[in-house]
């Protein structure tokens, strides 16, 4: 696997690819990598002749008082494991080299979508997402870019993004990928301390309460919410964010649950956030 | 010449000619096309395989009360010219289809260089401006894309937005084409009533007079501004909407004439704002 740090390297690589015809895959990644992550270079690798993995702690899409400075990185470890599943290009650029000094472009989707829920919370943050997300399309020129179900509202916007700037990309969402007892993998996992680790598990069982709850026939949002909300409660160390029911397509809010929904949520567990979410089509 | 008005099409058509290693030239207009507009395009039929021509008046860079709804319109005409030039591609969207029901995705530069002289005039035209060539950019894929030296602050802007956000494209100036007796190129010219057209005149001569000034050693700004002022001022029907004088690399202001300078105004004479520059170097 090639490893490159600098834009007009890895962008005259890309452009040679593509007047070559070649389909060219893009998974960009905050790095300190997990099976959830490989699982979007697995899908990559099937449907692309060039795989592409970005790696970059992206200052920008993170708030004041977040955890940017102490987000976990391991580039060596990112790199042996990128090798096992033979990605074909790391992309690995500084700070420095994606926002030069005087920097001030940037790409916002406006509106509920990222106003509401994780946008809420974070202020700006989808602002950061959408503006590094455009930068990497324009530096990697994929024909198609892969995301992690897992963050369902990032996903959502870049879909919004890519279709509404007309980039020539295809977005593929990949699923989420669970620990055995159902903890959606996340690089910051590693902040939780061992009793964090137990209770961040009623994220998850909310979520497998709500989708007992609608399969069972219940179509009340609000009622399925106060569950979640009791069920997350009982845990002494969650603090819930969010707890959204929302149409899957456009994050809009329902009342009742009907054809293609997100269930989503964000509990801080101790100091750290978490977010989980589930698609249910009824 | 073929005429396309549907994204996905030229889209396909733009992908199929980069994979094919063809180098694509974007000349982005807003229609009623004039020698200006003609020499971007001769530009770019010299430096590419294949030149796209997009006439689109975007609405989203008018502010309220400004020219959009009157804004000169001849599609036929224009048609006509862009054969006789031989440009491969006109690409003439509908507003719809560029901006879909719910768009709400934008592209901003940011600070200082949007917020200034036309900036100040018109809030939100540039962000406007830079959003439709991203898009533009998008769907054309160019290699290179054509902007007339006329609108310098727009070019400006769009070179720092291309950089920023890592477009693969080459932006090319193009000098201002004038009038036989000076007066820049404009679609709106068409707006002046023979005494206003008569008035017009002023812009081009308040920046001879400043030329004329800056080669005969005078280095400070303010003073320079003050002859242009009072050479505007003496026309009736002349109202100064802004005078400038900036270093030409990034619009900032400057006490003394020095390096690459660009001066810049914006005059309404009568009901028509027209702007107008000259690049010097000392």
């Amino acid at each position: 696997m090639k490893v490159v740090k600098n834009i007009s390297e890895i962008q005259r690589i890309c452009l040679d690819y593509k007047r070559a015809g070649k389909i060219i895959g893009l998974v960009p990644t905050m790095g300190y990598l997990h099976e959830g992550h490989l699982s979007l270079v697995r899908e990559a690798k099937k449907r692309c002749d060039t795989v592409i993995v970005s790696i970059f702690v992206n200052p920008i899409q993170f708030g004041k008082g977040e955890d940017y400075d102490i987000y976990p990185r391991d580039l060596g470890r990112d790199i042996e494991l990128l090798t096992e599943e033979k990605a074909d290009i790391l992309f690995a650029p500084s700070v420095r080299e994606m926002y030069p000094e005087g920097y001030s472009t940037f790409v916002e989707v406006e509106g509920e979508i990222t106003s509401k829920m994780c946008g809420a919370s974070r202020p700006g943050h989808f602002r950061g997402v959408t503006t590094v997300v455009s930068k990497l399309f324009n530096i990697c020129l994929p024909d198609y870019a892969f995301f992690g179900q897992k963050d369902a509202q990032q996903v959502t916007i870049i879909e919004k993004m890519a279709r509404e700037l007309n980039f020539p990309i295809e977005i593929v969402r990949v699923p989420i990928v669970r620990e055995e007892d159902g903890l959606a993998m996340s690089s910051r996992n590693v902040y939780l301390a061992p009793e964090e680790r137990r209770e961040a598990l009623v994220l998850y069982q909310s979520l497998q309460h709500a989708l007992k709850l609608i399969k069972s026939g219940e179509r009340d949002v609000p009622r399925i919410k106060r569950e979640m909300e009791e069920m997350i409660k009982s845990r002494p160390r969650a603090e819930i964010d969010y707890i959204e029911i929302v149409r899957a397509e456009d994050l809009a809010y329902i009342d009742k649950i009907e054809g293609r929904v997100l269930v989503a949520l964000a509990v801080r567990i101790g100091k750290t956030r978490l977010i989980d979410n589930l698609l249910v089509e009824v």
